[in-house]
């Protein structure tokens, strides 16, 4: 049976029971979960099961753990960060006749689950004999807030003729299962992070044992009588009867500890469910109004790509002084780290859907400078060298080839800073972090910067996006970056582009396309699993084509040909080991006209988490590549280019969209684009200046500007080592 | 005080209790250690010191423990091997009038301690009035047989005008004092490793916990009345008396646990402390009768290369089936792990110096082929990957950048399989070890490298001996050693050399030279102990030079203008952060005509354990420096050279020394070449062919050949960041 049931434009749909095997349970958790960027709920069944992941995810609520190297090194991070279960107020088991609710046993007639990507809620409906043969119907409904920052609500209905008692709880240092151990990319879970501060039948207050960080969490029940104990670690509101039972559940969470989560849990309760779900709808008409996308002829990635827009928005509408990590709240994969793909992908995208929780995510790394600039210190270098893994900020990547190496994350802020100021023209940012950002990673670049004998700058000895190249001089990407970071912060420094006249490519870095071939018989994937790095690193194989991200983040230091030239090389070299590939492939085989290639990587990064069945995402979902899925489509097929902080259009749909409309956020107006097959028409709620295939145009409220769009042969896809995978329905 | 006393030809005196601060305890521990490749005693005092680090080394006897990585990676290994403190029975307390002598409490009037090169043994002489005024006199002697393999003994006689009470015990799972945190290279230490198996007044059997290796280790005491107890843990023998009492004791080893332990101590028992003695003697009178340097004009280097050379053979006479470890059976160092420094240093000496016990280590590598063999498997090579560092033969390294990527280790191996085959002629050995050796590694550089577009070879991304540069291509030493491993095993490849034309030098590695110059002002030295590797590796800092080693073992490659422009320009950028980077300096300064700056490394390599005062010595002896103080000699002065198997001198001394004579061990004949002012002399006890300054000789037994030698202008040195240290007594 499949786990998620056929496209439909604005639901996800779960038919069956999630299966435990082939991880269905857990990616289903991660597709459910609901979240505002500050708390997550993991989409865990509510009454417990052992199989689960239980996640009740606090932005920025960490554990500290220290690492262990084999052999030491200077300026090794000695600590890490790993995000902890925070309490978990999901949990509410059911005894029917004092049989307890269990998938596993008796039989299930029914299982159903709804996420509303409009409604911004998850809903389950059961149908259930027990094994005692009392037919139970259960329907419970959730939401997390986008208005309310620290609220959670639940609703729960169930019916038995049979005599039924809930315990509903809140509580701390629940039990988790032991980590994967067949993936090294599987998160070290802590097991009991919290020790009690105090506790009534209000709310649990407790603190991080080494973090040091409070957390009171409020919990109450309305619509149904129930008695109240509760324990250091747990609060459990039980209510028992015949029939039916219907009761809503509200939580709050503050941390530190205030007595605000008492405060928001009344608000919240006295309104009521429905008023926090009508609330919920409202935030989302807003949002959908600015930011949705109607693809027609790809049932599959229209539901995707709202898919991956709602859960974007609820990795980052209300991050606020937080960051918004790679797995968003919706599990504990990367140790609930942030990375580079924030800034690249999920901000790339929200500036342009969502910008209100730009300027916030962008703060938060502001607010990381001290962090950073003890770092640049402690590797001899000025300015602020920002960590490749965080929480708050300290780096926490315990293998720096591919982690402090990977100097470009620093331009890629800048970069982030550099399109959310073009985008907002939001100068207030720019004067409290933007402009700081942006000359504190230039005095990085200065300082890593050199010339050689002829006079040539250079930067040495780092590691580009691409995981299976380290370590390399003149990282293709890094110095485009770099170059236009240090460019917005006033200096005009040329960083040497490395170009292989003999074959008439760019490298990714110096000396690449000189290394060994790779050979890609019989090759399991993701090859460093079953490869050396020592292999991997000495040979031109690539993980994520460095080259081309180069060539749609900074398409204008490339010709036309050269980016032809340049895609069909790295293609036939790049097994896209990193969910960050296929949505960059997709944006430059559109450019190129491999309109057909590029709606394959589309959909291979679009339909990931939702269609792979458990392959990835069962600790989390891939949120840069949530937003990869607008990236294809709108940098791929709408042609959106920013160089230079100017907007431009290039539109182009394959043979298998009939018209493509999205939004774009462009200082403070919404322009609207509609591609059909022979027309793209553009409008707006006030004056946009753009260019539409190179030509600058404008258009104003009320009108609409309408272009013939001439068609374009499908350029067949150059030769891949693994085409794209299109995930879909098991068969 | 001075720990170690001034320069004696034959004598390491120490005068003055060891102090436990600045690490002189821990330094006089491993210089004073004895072993004989088989069996190690750490020079510990006999009274229980807590400043000290006990260590019994049985060759191999080590405890396997989990590696944990920050980040996992494929091929990464899993579990490591530490050498463990083996059942101590070096361990004697004694009790004056009930007060426990203790150096730290009461008075020390005198306190000597000499090891005796041409003996083998080291003497301890105390006097020492108690808290309680009672005057002693006390005197140990130690040996650990180089005739028989598992045997060690001392004698112990005291006097005092007080009641006596000796507990000699043999020990186990002794407690040991807490690594050093401070050196991340401080080997980490097991405590508690063995679970004991059977005990009686004889014998201690026990085995470690993991690898499950069986000991059974002997005791008896002889020439006093005593009384044995036994515990699983312990045999202790007490004896009582008052004014003098004296005994012997005898101790012997066996792993795995045989009865042979108990028939080996009855043997030496019954011969006694005299015989034993006499045994070493004669076992050393024959080893310095083929290998002793006569050093005129410095005495320090007179004492030091005879310090090295014992030290030398300490480590490798009786290794047996068993590696010669990086710091011998000194200390816990590296794990107590073998590296290539075992083949390209100390092996190289012996080869010259002490043939016999060659082949044995080189069977040792021999032996550990299936681990090597699976390695290269593991990394989809083919033959052989040998560790960059292990104790049974699996990889141990757990930083691939400077361990798994080092592959030169596997030419290093079969240089050493030639080396000692030109010099001995040992066809047998090939047969049995050798030419597999050399086919399996040659298999190994065939699968790495690989021809570019224009038809030239090349090795990418390895690391050469430089730690401070990693994953680089064509690696010039990787690379010459490379090719002479195939050539050797009849593939005639030639591999690319960089060279870089605008400066007129060879590059370390591909591109090396157009790296960013380090800034040398103001570093504290080791610099990876304040520089993170992301700042060492991409900048032109070597640690040691691995284009200067090149020159020494593959001078053939390189013509003197060359040699020349290459020693002065890595000598600007090497900083010696390894200890065995002095000693080839000082070959190829030598070589180049800059004699007082190659006395003066050969001065920094010989007295950096001796006379360096406790500043890294602690934890083991550096044998490969150890075996440098006859590299810079030999080598440097000497001109020794074997390119092609063909044995070649160049003699000529610096200003500060008035003659050297050495003797070489070349096909079954003892070459002694004398070294004065004006003159070289050849001598042997058989026919042996060899080049005089590029002419072909041959020396008869009995005959003497004299050249004179042409006076040669001092140069001066080439300027260098950091100059060499000469260790020396404290002003």
């Amino acid at each position: 049976m499949p786990e998620i049931g056929p496209a439909e434009p604005w639901i996800v749909r779960e038919i069956g029971a999630p299966a435990e095997q082939d991880g269905a349970l857990l990616q289903g958790e991660s597709v459910f979960a609901l979240a505002n960027g500050h708390v997550g709920l993991r989409g865990n069944l509510e009454e417990p099961h052992p199989g689960g992941m239980p996640g009740t995810f606090l932005n920025s609520l960490y554990e500290e753990r220290d690492l262990q190297y084999p052999e030491e090194g200077y300026g090794f991070p000695e600590q890490t960060q790993t995000i902890v279960n925070g309490p978990n107020g999901k949990r509410i088991a059911l005894y029917v006749d004092g049989e307890s609710f269990d998938l596993r046993t008796g039989e299930v007639r029914r299982h159903e689950r709804v996420l509303d990507l409009r409604a911004g809620t998850l809903t389950r409906e059961v149908e259930w004999v027990s094994p005692g043969g009392a037919e139970v119907w259960l329907r419970t409904e959730r939401l997390v807030s986008f208005v309310r920052p620290s609220v959670a609500a639940l609703r729960y209905s169930v019916r038995a003729d049979a005599e039924l008692r809930i315990e509903s709880d809140l509580v701390v240092d629940e039990e988790l299962p032991s980590p994967r151990e067949d993936d090294p990319r599987a998160s070290a879970i802590l097991q009991d992070p919290f020790e009690p501060i105090s506790h009534d039948d209000d709310q649990l207050v407790c603190r991080t044992r080494r973090s040091d960080i409070s957390v009171a969490a409020a919990v109450t029940h309305t619509g149904a009588d129930g008695t109240v104990s509760s324990t250091p670690e747990l609060i459990r509101w039980v209510t028992t009867g015949r029939g039916e039972i219907t009761f809503e559940k509200f939580l709050a969470y503050h941390w530190p500890a205030t007595d605000d989560a008492v405060t928001d849990r009344d608000a919240a309760a006295r309104d009521g469910f429905d008023v926090l779900a009508r609330e919920q709808r409202d935030y989302l008409d807003d949002f959908w109004a600015g930011a949705d996308v109607e693809v027609d002829g790809d049932p599959d990635i229209q539901q995707a790509v709202r898919f991956g827009l709602f859960h974007v928005l609820q990795a980052g509408a209300q991050a606020g002084p937080h960051p918004i990590p790679a797995k968003g709240l919706t599990g504990n994969g990367y140790d609930g780290h942030t990375l580079w793909d924030t800034e690249s992908y999920v901000l790339r995208t929200l500036t342009y859907t969502h910008p209100g929780c730009v300027g916030p995510a962008l703060k938060w790394r502001h607010n990381t400078l001290d962090h950073a600039r003890e770092r640049a210190r402690e590797l001899k270098l000025d300015g602020a060298a920002f960590p490749w893994r965080t929480i708050s900020g300290p780096e926490c990547s315990g293998y720096w080839p591919a982690g402090t190496a990977a100097l470009h994350v620093n331009a890629d802020i800048a970069d982030a800073v550099l399109r959310y100021h073009a985008a907002t023209g939001d100068d207030e940012f720019m004067r409290e972090a933007g402009d700081e950002l942006l000359s504190e990673t230039a005095k990085l670049w200065k300082s890593v910067a050199y010339f050689d004998d002829e006079g040539v700058a250079h930067i040495a000895g780092v590691t580009g996006p691409d995981e299976y190249t380290a370590l390399m001089d003149d990282n293709i990407y890094t110095n485009l970056m770099a170059e236009q970071n240090l460019r917005a912060a006033g200096v005009d420094l040329r960083l040497n582009i490395p170009y292989a006249e003999n074959r008439q490519v760019h490298e990714q870095a110096a000396g690449f396309t000189r290394l060994p071939e790779w050979d890609f018989t019989d090759d399991d994937y993701p090859l460093m699993l079953s490869h050396h790095y020592l292999n991997l690193y000495r040979k031109q194989v690539v993980k994520q084509a460095d080259v081309v991200l180069a060539m749609m983040v900074r398409g204008d230091a490339f010709t036309t040909e050269q980016k032809r030239r340049n895609f069909a090389y790295y293609e036939a070299r790049t097994v896209r080991d990193s969910s960050l590939s296929a949505p960059i492939q997709a944006v430059l085989a559109a450019e190129l006209g491999h309109l057909t290639l590029a709606h394959d990587y589309l959909a291979e990064a679009a339909l990931l988490d939702l269609r792979s069945g458990g392959e990835s995402g069962g600790d989390g979902l891939h949120i840069a590549a949530c937003a990869g899925a607008w990236i294809s489509l709108v940098m791929g097929f709408g042609g959106l280019r920013d160089h230079g902080g100017a907007l431009s259009f290039r539109p182009r749909l394959p043979p298998g969209l009939t018209r493509l409309s999205f939004h774009v956020h462009w200082r403070g107006s919404k322009l609207c684009v509609t591609i059909t097959r022979d027309t793209v028409s553009y409008t707006a709620d006030g004056e946009v200046t753009f260019r539409h295939e190179g030509d600058e145009v404008r258009v104003r409220a009320g009108e609409e500007l309408k272009f013939a769009v001439d068609p374009i042969d499908d350029i067949p896809a150059p030769p891949s080592p693994r085409p794209p995978r299109r995930h879909s329905l098991s068969a």
